[in-house]
């Protein structure tokens, strides 16, 4: 991997290989324009054909598109399917694929109303690999993002001791990766205390940390437009031993999984050695997720580490392994890491320990 | 207006009135499952026949759904398109009206496949105003919003002074407002000084203020799920004659679209009395988006207060008003307030001066 002060047109020849049939491919998911433009508005639309490129933004973005967008032409326009159906009219593409998980049916409708001499085919799975192999300024990105928000979280976890309140936690989490210099939150943080711990998508709320309490906290920053994705769970003491065997389990989970991480191994097998790891103990039909997923300018993001997924793992990707026993209406553990995929092995970017910690 | 513990069964009526020559209606936005049945989650999809209603969410939401939708049952599926195939074929389904905006084409194409037999519709605009008259519990709701980000605007504005950066005042902002009691930001606090202030869609940044700069804070809370909008902005000291001008005729066109709004008059005529305010003075072309929108479970929802627009206001919407001046490269200054239309005129719900105010 070497550093690229500009990445994108090795990104846009990769989008360009998959055009295949068509005159011009559609982008329209927000993250995958950055990815291929630097343009970070919210709201555009990318075409690519052979020899040219056109991101479409209405008012609110022109300028910000003219400041940040590389390697292509920007127009205005009031409705994406307005620009779409201009551009395409005036460089006669006749042949479009499109991203189909992010365009909706209303837009679908309307262009095809717009349009009727195109032929528009939804892309294969072929755009969701895009960005998953990550250079090292990315790889960057994402440390920072984890280091951004272990720092927040060392300083307060002194927080986590009885009385305290689940959404206190979070919000005082939350302003200290920001202050610590993280763009936002990477997704809502969850701090779940109790039985809330056997929800794996808690909402921190109301309830307040009890004694004999496990306690996950899922949170990461976002650094550059980059996510990183870290779970520690805690013990308030007195932990008991049937905890403290959990623990232990899902840690031998994780551990075997992320031993077993390297370039040319499968997602699935991945998933394989966490969920065997837990069935063995008799763990197995506690744990109720995927073993973990990639991280990038998305939270979640291709490959997914699930049974039975066959993409491999590559040097440069950058995935979570987060094995979890979810006992409901009793508590619950999840731990997890972000780690960089390597040709030997992976190296842990999130910086806090797994270590057993009773508070 | 009346206080109803359970709104849910009359808005499901209200919703089924529009169900026509469909057997089932597909309701697929976040916002209006939660309207209409009470569930929070941010995955799920509900389907409504004329004397059924159905949520269907995966694993991660089931016992979140059991325990918050009213009134409907609750089916958990793998994904979206596994459950819709499911009811529908149990239900001997043919027509379904569906929320094009809210469907993708991916998750369409697959249902074209699975249920080759049925003709699905797009709903026409019906469900954009479902949700657009709010009820007292509602109007309660948006009230303590605009209550608890107005204290928080408050207690931060001091920072508002020379070489304190915008995004050190955002964050500041919306931690307050959380302490406060918000559930969250109702959108990325805006905190534009500066020629920043002259984008309507200004990012806070790491500018720091400097003396004669315009300061525009547009900045919300949620409480329960409900949002408010204001906009302030503020003139750092000294302030040039052209800036108290341009601030004065802001006010002026704000405070006539706000003494126009009643139940019964168009949204178009408030944009437009809010337009030619600016136009008299002048400034037309530095107005450059429409003169406000609806507020509720979204912070922008119907009905949109822009040219054109042949909507009726009701007593019972609520609604934002908000001229803007935009001078590139220079400064800007827009002025938003919340108000509840009434039978005869409106009440404002957020809480902030709109005087010119020279820090």
């Amino acid at each position: 991997m070497r550093h690229d002060p500009s990445p994108y047109p090795e990104r846009v020849n990769r989008l360009r290989a998959g055009i295949s049939e068509n005159d011009a491919l559609l982008i329209l998911h927000e993250k995958n324009i950055r990815y291929l433009t630097g343009f970070t508005g919210s709201d555009g639309t990318l075409m690519a054909g052979r020899d040219w490129l056109a991101l479409l933004v209405d008012g609110r973005y022109t300028t910000q598109a003219r400041g940040e967008a590389v390697g292509t032409e920007i127009f205005e326009f009031r409705s994406r399917v307005d620009g779409i159906t201009a551009v395409a009219g005036e460089r006669a593409v006749g042949a479009i694929g499109f991203e189909s998980p992010s365009l909706s049916v209303e837009d679908y409708l309307r262009l095809q109303e717009k349009l009727p001499g195109a032929v528009f085919s939804p892309l294969s799975d072929g755009l969701r690999s895009l960005r998953a192999v990550k250079n090292e300024e990315e790889i960057a990105l994402i440390r920072k993002a984890a280091l951004i928000a272990g720092e927040a979280l060392a300083a307060i976890r002194e927080m986590i001791r009885p009385d305290v309140r689940e959404k206190e936690i979070a919000l005082e989490l939350e302003y200290r990766m920001r202050r610590g210099g993280a763009e936002q939150a990477a997704f809502e943080t969850i701090v779940a205390a109790g039985a809330n711990a056997a929800l794996p998508h808690a909402r921190p709320g109301c309830r307040a940390i009890a004694a004999g309490d496990c306690v996950i906290v899922d949170y990461g920053a976002v650094s550059g437009g980059y996510h990183s994705d870290e779970t520690c769970t805690y013990i308030v003491g007195p932990a008991s031993e049937r905890q403290r065997e959990v623990y232990r389990l899902v840690r031998e989970a994780h551990d075997r999984a992320i031993r077993a991480i390297r370039a040319g191994v499968t997602c699935g097998a991945i998933d394989r050695i966490a969920r065997e790891s837990l069935e063995e103990a008799g763990l197995g039909a506690h744990f109720s997720h995927g073993t973990g997923h990639g991280v990038g300018l998305d939270v979640h993001e291709a490959p997914r580490l699930a049974a039975g997924r066959e993409d491999i793992l590559r040097a440069g990707m950058v995935v979570t392994v987060e094995p979890g026993i979810y006992l409901p209406g009793d508590w619950g553990i999840r731990i997890e890491d972000t780690v960089l995929v390597k040709e030997e092995g992976c190296e842990i970017l999130t910086p806090t320990s797994k270590e057993l910690t009773v508070l």
